[in-house]
């Protein structure tokens, strides 16, 4: 169904292209809230065949969207994954058919705290539940029941995007028939949450967030929302790439001002980052996307060990990591692996030397693009997929 | 002389023990403004001998100050290095006399933007001249001058202290016996310029900031100060650390909140580090220090040559750095080793290995604390100093 959605911006909605899908029926979230009823908003790219054997699901990351391979209806910027996702290209939509939805909680026409609370004609705000990673694949799920996709040929995603992906191995093996984390972990550590709370905090201290009802007041914490951006901004580059791309560069100057204004491209490259990002991301959903991040264990949710979420997983995994990734080095990636090992599930791993940090999953990482196509091509031939 | 100097805090102002030197003589600043005139708060420790060869001067880092072994006199709290500076310690007082000054721009009795501009009657605020790392060597050597010590012993300090270690040897060469620069680096990195904008901009967030007007109106921009404070905090600690520390742990609860009350115990640590400090620390003296370090490049200084800023220097180094210091990396304490061997300068070098990451400088680091006292019972002998 095509009714339209829209995103919250600061100038106002934004009417959305692609695809809906109410659903009426309960979904159970982990916190014990049945919602109902819900939106999935999604975007997909290609043609499914015949079989319904050539889907796979593009997990975004947390600040993502469904936008993978055409301009961003608010920025007007190329898909996230443009550079990997269209006709000829590793994630080829002239042999697959892919499928993104905007996760749970966000703010690109899925449900999330910056939606109309259909009980009380409001903003959701903070009555919004809080939901999880899982939630987000449930929702998911739903969807590819609706689209009729009995099994995923694929299943990938970078950072939040990969957590998605491992959730779906845990929770539905049988549905995904491949599967490629990248750049991603089982689990969020001390160092991801502390960032994640200096995120939220920054949000929360600005007075425009109104306890989360900045929407029914036209307010917006924009400026709390850029700071968590910049913050978090500097996890996803490695020093390495800061050094090569700014080092010590002025902007625009030839010499230091003795001031407090952006005397060094890093500052000015990081107040750019946080103002573009305002103008299409709500904070609230900030909130609750950062949330699930940190509330991600996959190893708690069986048991405390993480084997146990995948054993008798029927699922091909490639993962892969990035050696100057230090907000989910390589190391998480690692016990993924060896969790893999200890189910006997089959497995291959890739650290990709790059100096790009964890952003490299969205970049022109050529022995990423390398690993990601091989992997599917042995894949699709296992499935019977024709080659390219 | 000790007229008597007062802190502001958020509970208004606390008066100050400790020295107070107050110098009329115009101080050259690196921005070209002529500073004057201007108050060196600062404190002792043990007794200056009869030849005046036996002084230490201890340098703070960003949020330290001259109270190295005493309690805090706003906080409470043991002294910065108490755990290295006292009698029979490695900072033996019984064997030499500790100086430490709180920086020019700082917030603790010396001149800096909380403080009066006795031109105008009003406090500083931004109309307070932005200050270099230099420039606090220079205001420390006026106290030098003052307390007619013609040539230090040691001059030590970590992070944004072994800049000014770095700066004294770069200064006044003659003047320095032994330096030992601790977890620190010759020139501030992108990703170090990075972390301090996302906190100058945290607080220039605050509405309560009012651009940088905030005293006279009564108003603390308060929460952005935690904010940044927070973010900076993480960058203290090695993820390690944190995982030891607090790893996934709950705050006080067997389950999640599913909420954004600090659920882990990182969150609830990382709020509290933000409230004490904000306690203690002026906002806008926040931003200049934080300038002053990010202008810090020791080689640009030079010709673009670290080596230069070096050559001819009789002072002997020990340069220490942490394994897990991802603030000041190994790398960037070696590019100094280098410059100083470049130069033909006395100097050795101790990476020491520990998982406290920046912070090991400040903590009961045993390989540091038999690092420090070995090279200081060495430079002692040489000095012509009594043993212990």
């Amino acid at each position: 169904m095509n009714r339209p959605v829209a995103a919250p911006t600061r100038n106002g909605r934004v009417k959305l292209p692609g695809h809906v899908l109410d659903v009426t029926a309960p979904l159970a979230l982990d916190c014990g809230v049945e919602l109902a009823p819900y939106t999935i908003a999604y975007q997909t790219y290609g043609k499914l065949n015949a079989d319904r054997s050539n889907a796979i699901l593009v997990c975004h990351a947390l600040t993502g969207d469904q936008y993978v391979a055409e301009p961003h209806p608010v920025t007007g910027k190329p898909g996230w994954w443009d550079i990997l996702a269209g006709p000829g290209k590793v994630l080829d939509t002239n042999r697959y058919f892919l499928i993104c939805a905007n996760v749970l909680g966000g703010c690109m026409g899925s449900t999330g705290p910056a939606e109309i609370n259909p009980a009380t004609g409001e903003p959701w705000g903070l009555s919004f539940p809080v939901i999880t990673v899982a939630d987000m694949v449930r929702a998911q799920k739903q969807l590819l029941d609706h689209l009729g996709i009995k099994q995923l040929f694929c299943v990938t995603g970078g950072s939040m995007g990969g957590m998605q992906v491992l959730q779906w191995a845990a929770s539905y093996p049988e549905r995904v028939f491949a599967a490629v984390p990248i750049a991603t972990a089982a689990r969020h550590s001390a160092q991801n949450i502390a960032f994640h709370e200096v995120g939220r905090q920054a949000i929360m201290a600005d007075p425009e967030w109104c306890s989360g009802n900045y929407q029914p007041q036209n307010r917006n914490p924009s400026r709390g929302l850029a700071v968590a951006r910049m913050a978090a901004h500097i996890t996803y580059l490695s020093e390495a790439a800061l050094h090569r791309k700014f080092g010590r560069n002025l902007q625009d100057r030839n010499a230091l001002t003795f001031g407090f204004d952006a005397d060094f491209q890093v500052e000015n490259y990081l107040r750019h980052q946080g103002i573009t990002f305002v103008e299409r991301f709500d904070a609230n959903s900030y909130l609750y996307i950062t949330r699930a991040c940190d509330y991600f264990d996959l190893a708690a949710e069986h048991g405390g060990a993480l084997a146990n979420a995948f054993r008798g997983c029927p699922t091909r995994f490639c993962v892969i990591s990035f050696t100057s990734d230090w907000l989910y080095p390589t190391r998480e990636s690692r016990e993924i692996v060896h969790a893999l090992n200890a189910a006997a599930a089959n497995v291959s791993f890739v650290e990709v030397a790059t100096d790009k940090g964890h952003d490299a999953f969205l970049l022109d990482e050529p022995e990423l693009h390398a690993t990601l196509r091989g992997f599917l091509d042995g894949c699709a031939q296992h499935r019977g997929l024709p080659g390219a």
